[in-house]
């Protein structure tokens, strides 16, 4: 036989985030471009199959559109008459146990899959009510084999899909997202089970999971992970998902057993959209083609061509001018020193942009400058983010907050005038308010602020600088100011407005 | 050729609604049993294809239970190997012209489908947003092909599925549900047009529409409904959506021209469960087997043998006992008389439903007993539905609302003695809301009543003699009580259950 025909391939990506930015201008499509070249380069390259880290759709509920998207996307390119060379050993009823259709899909003899998608679910696909999520329809519809899913996170047993190719032979893993400190207690508890096959060291093992991975740095404190530690050392690659910085070159993590060969590789294909405008999601997204032979591999990372600029960077006005001209001002005059300067970063932004756009990149990327008032920079108020933004209307993707605002007053930095870490250095308040929450408070709906309100609040509250008590009184303000506007609300409907709630 | 070869069978069937009862206690899976045996039949009865009048979905927005549901029936039914006798001569680019994909499923070289569905949508398959319904994600996962949708009622050319086999052609038009009012318009106003091929008398010419139909008595009061005369005489046979009512034998309707062969043929297929229990939903629901040759047709229909019974009936105290020998009384007290008729009806209606019911019926029917209070009967309060209900748990599958009561007061009887029509004879209260609201109002989700608080001072007030103001000033009250309600909510609401309104 010759190499190719002993050769798995496999096309890795994840966090695909179909329906991302949907109702937003200008990036409403860009979660689906990002689909579409994943499943075009798959394609190019020939691979075997396709390979998901989780969150394919963006919501756990996808709209209409979003839904009709994927299918229609799925459809297209995954459907043909090409013909499949892995050949799946093990026992489909076994491994897609907690499916309604208990078969590989490419083996349903009325679809003619030429592409099959193996994918996990992530933590944006989360099932509710009936155990079905809306990866389960699009494995209902014969689309997608979705596997790694599991009814009770206190007993999961990770029966392994077995695929053979000539010689090759991979063994695919799969749990999809849990809780992290759930599953961590689960692993630690003995509740979390791998069924190896008997000849494990003649397969070549992956193991996909949607989780935190252990923090790397000060910046980066989400709490709980799935440490490595508890992670088999059967396995020979992890492919992760769930974080968007796309780390597309295996990293070896050995065990610190003293055994060299006793660890595994990481790819950390990140998401193929960014969801937010952060520093993590500026690396160039990327897919990869997985070549395995034996127990060995390679990588060929793919850079994806049409994914959408991101620009992130800092404009500490104390370190350009730590001796600014102004005197202190209650209410901001026109063409102030911060102004011109903020301007001329973000000029200087864009032309870089403009110079490093790729041919099949959108023309208006999405920049984010964040300007940090310090010292002396400290008597005026600091810009009006919305203002500065208008003018770059039609310029750059998302006008309205290309730039944000952050002051460091002297307590925020320590005895060794290091700055303290905040909040608002890695997370949203998004990610801080699905913290603070289970899901089964967001599932039940109780709902009295809106997102866009208590970002509003923070933003307001951040800059001023008050007390911790004045900051909750504030927030209760918020708080009550909402409700108001809600009895208002109520009050003012007729009944021509009355409808079903029921 | 033989007889077979040159004959088209067609599977009749009309508002699925799959879906309905989806939380409710017993009958939450009757409309999945519904498609699935109408699938069962045209699988049994080796038609060439199944034709839908629409509602094949209850909601606009199905529960994924319902979605995965319906594509896994769908899936196991219309998948197979199955060779497809039937070939479209129409062009599939006009004819699916408001589809994303244009082309018929058992085309489709990478789909294997064995038994093609054919369907319209109804009004609960209502588009919003981007022109997408539910409809449209079956059709762009090649399980159903969607016809008659169109983006502009006010610019209607319905262009035929154009379908051979041997010397039979069927040419089949459809028009997926409008609002009455307008779609009534639309025609007077010659904004309907049809393309008729060169040859029309040639083929037989189904017309496939889910409206109101013309009223046909008294009780049907729901105003505007498509009439008969603005239909194309050129049709052989309307499949007429929408009404619940089984009409499977198909009638004939002249057109008034004189010349006798001036009209139409009409089957109403009704609906495959009952979506409520009232007289029309009581008539043994069926499909039918349509078989054409050349321009002639017969129909055979197949009673669906798993639909629940559904047994409805009226007792009339004074009827049963003019002069019942009861005092006035304000309060009611144990063993009266009025209960003690109840359980005998009750009781009668069971064991009716015992003797008639088909072996793969269920057991527990759905039975209302509509009970009459006036003359001497007025004295006392009416019973108590709930108490009564109760005691048929167990017995019945919707114990909550076995027995429903109306009173009759002289004032609700013209000088003849003939009782007035009241709306609660024929409609519900959802119907007159939806009624009287625009798709838009519902849509906007404005919404202080829920359609409980709704039925419940609907129930209360129609037992209260009062003046049509003293009424109104109740329904104040109901509205005043549930925005208290949710006012109180809303201030009970903590941080802690804060949660994403934007």
């Amino acid at each position: 036989m010759s190499d190719f025909q002993n050769t798995i391939r496999i096309l890795i990506a994840s966090d695909i985030h179909a329906g991302y930015g949907e109702g937003k201008k200008i990036i409403d499509e860009d979660s689906f471009i990002g689909l579409e070249e994943t499943l075009k380069h798959a394609t190019e390259q020939d691979v075997d199959f396709i390979l998901l880290g989780g969150d394919l759709f963006h919501e756990s509920v996808p709209s209409r559109y979003t839904e009709h998207k994927v299918i229609s996307l799925l459809r297209k390119y995954c459907l043909s008459d090409r013909e499949i060379a892995i050949e799946m050993i093990s026992d489909p009823q076994e491994v897609f146990e907690n499916n309604h259709f208990k078969l590989v899909n490419y083996e349903d003899p009325n679809i003619n899959v030429g592409m099959p998608i193996f994918s996990i679910h992530g933590n944006h696909d989360d099932f509710s009510g009936k155990g079905l999520m809306a990866l389960d329809i699009l494995h209902d519809a014969g689309l997608v084999n979705l596997f790694g899913k599991f009814n009770n996170v206190d007993n999961i047993v990770v029966k392994p899909i077995l695929l053979r190719k000539g010689d090759a032979k991979v063994a695919l893993y799969g749990i999809g997202s849990q809780r992290d400190d759930r599953l961590q207690r689960a692993f630690h508890a003995g509740k979390v089970k791998f069924c190896f096959p008997e000849d494990v060291d003649d397969w070549f093992n992956i193991l996909v999971v949607h989780q935190n991975r252990p923090p790397r740095s000060l910046t980066r404190t989400t709490g709980s992970f799935l440490p490595l530690s508890v992670l088999p050392s059967q396995m020979n690659l992890i492919i992760w998902g769930h974080e968007h910085k796309c780390e597309i070159e295996p990293q070896f993590f050995p065990k610190g057993t003293g055994n060299e060969k006793d660890g595994f590789f990481i790819i950390q294909p990140g998401s193929t959209v960014a969801t937010s405008i952060c520093a993590d999601e500026t690396s160039a997204k990327h897919v990869s083609v997985l070549e395995i032979k034996g127990v060995t591999f390679k990588t060929q990372p793919i850079p994806l061509q049409q994914t959408r600029q991101i620009i992130v960077e800092d404009l500490d006005l104390a370190k350009v001018n730590p001796k600014p001209r102004i005197v202190k001002l209650k209410a901001r005059t026109k063409d102030m020193e911060d102004e011109r300067l903020i301007h001329e970063k973000l000029q200087e932004m864009l032309e870089n942009a403009k110079q490093y756009r790729g041919a099949q990149q959108p023309n208006l990327p999405r920049m984010r400058l964040r300007v940090i008032y310090s010292g002396d920079w400290l008597k005026i108020p600091p810009v009006n983010c919305r203002v500065i933004g208008h003018k770059y209307d039609g310029k750059v993707a998302n006008p309205s907050d290309i730039v944000s605002v952050k002051t460091i007053r002297p307590d925020d930095v320590d005895e060794k005038g290091v700055r303290k870490v905040t909040a608002s250095d890695g997370t949203t308040v998004h990610d801080l308010l699905k913290q603070s929450f289970t899901d089964n408070d967001i599932e039940s709906g109780l709902g009295v602020l809106s997102l866009s309100k208590m970002q509003h609040y923070v933003d307001v509250s951040t800059k001023l600088d008050e007390s911790k008590k004045k900051k909750l009184e504030m927030l209760d303000n918020t708080i009550n100011e909402q409700i108001a506007e809600y009895k208002a609300k109520i009050s003012k409907v007729s009944l021509r407005s009355v409808c079903f709630l029921s």
